[in-house]
């Protein structure tokens, strides 16, 4: 890495954890000023605009989760453990090097939808990526005998993403940590029905 | 109504889909007085601040979204339907007259939860609402044979809620309206498992 990628890294390091708190509207130069205790120009020196900054910090922060939830699968064998690693890392976040704010697919989607076309698009290849993936590990399964045959994979996979992210959603803005744990309930009874 | 009172419900008719696309944060004051045509002095001379039209524009949005459910589900006498108004209005609703920009606790949640204290509480306010309201129906249904004994009717309700909101964000995000319809098919048949 050659000192201009250094400092680029270091932006985005220091930056993406506003981005995931604040949004991207609510994150302002200043807060990336102080944040990093760059100029303006060293800023706008290394990226084009705040757009860029703000799609290296989504990436940064889907990288973290992703290499959790990758790290605790490889500690599993069988198909089962492995999608109930969904539930120990999501109910248990502050114990994981989780991203500053929660799930940065959660916090970018509802703002990026509408406003900001290529934040959207990364959010969109997220979910597509990650609902390939449990659908991949279903199939697995049941290729395998571990698992039932069920009649939709990617029904069920889209279905415990839209369960998990909802539950986020709903513990974050309530405060109450119970009602996502309820969800979670139900998300782990859904991958024991899986056979 | 008198004179003041009408301008205050006009900004806040013309402004509530702007909040609800654009969020909190991205809506300008320039927005609120394109919307109205009024000026920013007859904006701040009929609320104290954006916070105040923020607050009120949600409230305006999700009295939509009630009245929409509310008249379908007076429509049905059974429980179980009543509850599968959720999946026609959320599956159609471009059939219905929803706020532009789609379901205000979605849109409000993410963006309120860690930079706005007064809109956060009426979003949780909202979904405890909601999920009083949907316990009681599986409540009522079981007392009345309706439907067989839950382990848990607020886990189920709070999951229905999860799910909904999970499914709304993922399909906004995507594009794909087939992801939204997968798993209002797995809410179908949770709804028809109740009995």
């Amino acid at each position: 890495m050659n000192k201009a990628e250094k400092t680029k890294q270091f932006i985005v390091e220091k930056t993406a954890p506003i981005f995931n708190v604040k949004g991207y509207a609510g994150t302002s130069l200043s807060d990336m000023t102080a944040a990093t205790g760059l100029t303006k120009g060293s800023i706008y020196g290394n990226f084009t605009n705040k757009d860029e900054v703000a799609l290296a910090a989504f990436d940064f922060n889907l990288h973290k989760v992703q290499r959790i939830i990758k790290g605790e699968m490889d500690r599993h064998i069988a198909i089962k453990d492995k999608l109930l690693v969904y539930i120990n890392v999501y109910e248990n976040f502050l114990k994981f090097p989780f991203p500053d704010g929660g799930c940065p697919i959660l916090n970018t989607a509802t703002e990026a939808d509408d406003t900001h076309p290529m934040l959207k698009k990364k959010v969109a290849d997220a979910i597509n990526a990650w609902k390939n993936s449990i659908t991949k590990l279903i199939e697995k399964g049941i290729a395998s005998g571990e698992l039932s045959v069920v009649n939709d994979a990617e029904q069920t996979a889209i279905t415990i993403i839209a369960m998990i992210e909802g539950a986020i959603m709903i513990a974050k803005v309530t405060g109450k940590m119970n009602y996502r744990n309820a969800v979670m309930r139900s998300v782990e009874n859904l991958i024991n029905g899986l056979g």
